[in-house]
């Protein structure tokens, strides 16, 4: 993995500004004037010493109600880098990498995360910018038993742990998709989404891959909270968000693979305000380190580098939202969220009440 | 006008942060390392000393084009507090508004602003927390030939601008709406919007006043480009947003009057956000200034006062955006920007290209 040339901003702003300034500029950039940081197991910190990845965690509180009590879920989101180099044996990769985020979800699970989302294509390369597919079959696998599965679904059910998957999909008709799969406690799968919305824009063409999804927008009604998975680019669509929110998900998590000339000025708003404009809260988890891949064949020879910005984060319904992970290292980052805030959020602003959704059905109908 | 407790977070950013930092936090909180500032005239700078109101101007450039030529545009917006308190006479409360106004515009003027677009309710107190009505009667007004379209129309003749003027109507029928109203260059009322979403949160009940708009979303073709108007509560619309990028919006103003407990955490970030997913340039204009009501009636006697955060800001369709305008001070804040951007963007990203909006049209449909 390449190190990161800039010192993490969230490090600089702290240590530059005396305490009332940084209060005020969280107040505005983060929602309030300090984060409720959660105290990590002594096990925890030396795991995140010895593995060499970065672990955080805070929580969001919501008002007391007399008639429901606190609904608290424990969430976490991995980033991570690949392991081995692209050219080595695709097996021998996706082994490394299991390897690496077994031990932080064996963390994850210490520290009582009931619900753990991995990034978009977790388990190989994002090898989407090279435009070759055969190369890269043996990472195209099945949703139901394919290796990430059969890899995940033990822990799951070690762990009482609902996981969430994002693979590259094989159907049964040989056909590609970008697909997440949800696991739930018990290591079962609960079901899976595909991406609606794919990015064509310089090298991620993934429209040569596989087609924009289609299953809707399905919310997972799990043993801990109602979820919703809106995959990378999709987070540039406020009507998936949407949808999500009107099907009913308390926690949309947006899994992705992006690179800082693919918006990273934008990465930290584009979650936080579709938490507050639907009312639940969101999490943006983006993989780390440099990848590269060397393209040999008849047309052309190249090499593709390609470094992403982590920056993963959390924001609750009230656009209170984490500092971002890392840039350049491996990491966990652990919220403790009372879910009872959706509710409490969409009663105090009314977004959801005043939406006039049938005026923009009708709208959107007419739109040629 | 109370004044400012807190020193504005740009300055305080900018004063602790070298230069390496500044930039990097530039990048990733406004979309570039450094503003381009435009330079201003020195009139204008004396008559912001003089009248005691900020200046600020910002470019935002395109890529030169083989089949259009750049469409240049300069823009403003204005700030600013009322000026006696809200027991005078209505009318003296308004003309004391128009004088300080007009001497704004004047400055506008004379830097080549081409559009400017005025705060929500500009010429008036925002009565609307006293949830009295008839008290204020005097401040809603023909959107044709009221008080503020015959102060604000012979300046739009004079200096060929096109003005954008923020109005509570009172319609033939004696209906209320919240309205806006735009006068083109030759001083003559090309049309109105009404706004589409109403809040009724805390003491903010519009809703006791007009009914939510019933006049969609129109984008005005001005002599200087195509715009829409976005009032206030509606940014928290994504559909809003969308549905004035739909129909060829190419500059979408927020006129809005909002405190700091309406979510001033994510002012900086909607009308942001709203920019980059549409592909169009937006401004957000919002009041400043303390404003004391005293209600009195059978059932009640009580003071309110609400205290407008200002913070106006610009934003490009590729999110750069500028700093704030001051929490406390009246202002003008002046963009020139190429059109031509627009497209641009919306080529490169291709959200719109990707948006799947018959989809959409029928899920929303199919919302119970």
């Amino acid at each position: 993995m390449e190190s990161c040339t800039n010192e993490d901003l969230d490090a600089i702003i702290e240590t530059n500004l005396n305490s009332e300034q940084l209060k005020q500029f969280n107040r505005i950039f983060y929602g309030q004037e300090d984060h409720c940081e959660l105290k990590l197991r002594l096990s925890t910190l030396m795991a995140s010493k010895n593995e060499n990845f970065q672990v955080c965690g805070y929580s969001f509180a919501a008002s007391k109600e007399e008639a429901r009590s606190p609904r608290i879920l424990k969430f976490g989101l991995v980033q991570h880098s690949i392991v081995l180099p692209t050219h080595k044996p695709l097996k021998e990769q996706r082994d490394a990498i299991f390897q690496k985020v077994g031990k932080i979800i064996d963390v994850a699970a210490s520290e009582g995360v009931q619900i753990i989302c991995l990034q978009e294509v977790w388990s190989a390369p994002f090898f989407l910018c090279t435009r070759e597919k055969n190369e890269w079959i043996e990472f195209v696998e099945s949703p139901t038993d394919g290796p990430s599965i059969q890899f995940l679904a033990p822990l799951a059910k070690k762990y009482s742990m609902v996981i969430i998957s994002p693979i590259l999909e094989l159907d049964e008709n040989n056909v590609w998709w970008n697909t997440v799969v949800v696991i739930n406690e018990n290591g079962k799968v609960m079901g899976k989404h595909r991406k609606n919305h794919l990015p064509s824009v310089g090298s991620f063409s993934e429209t040569s891959y596989y087609s924009p999804g289609n299953t809707g927008h399905p919310v997972f009604d799990t043993k801990y909270g109602k979820i919703a998975i809106n995959i990378c680019y999709g987070r540039h669509q406020a009507l998936n968000w949407l949808m999500f929110a009107l099907n009913g998900a308390e926690v949309v998590f947006n899994p992705a693979a992006t690179i800082s000339e693919f918006g990273e000025s934008f990465w930290g708003i584009e979650a936080r305000n579709a938490a507050v404009a639907n009312s639940y809260f969101t999490a943006g988890i983006n993989r780390v380190g440099t990848e590269v891949f060397t393209v040999k064949n008849k047309y052309e020879e190249k090499q593709i580098s390609r470094t992403y910005y982590g920056s993963s984060y959390v924001t609750a319904p009230n656009g209170v939202r984490t500092p971002s992970l890392s840039k350049c290292s491996d990491g966990l980052l652990i919220a403790e969220v009372d879910l009872n805030l959706c509710r409490q959020v969409k009663d105090h602003w009314g977004f959801n009440m005043t939406s006039r959704l049938d005026m923009y059905a009708k709208e959107l109908n007419a739109v040629k």
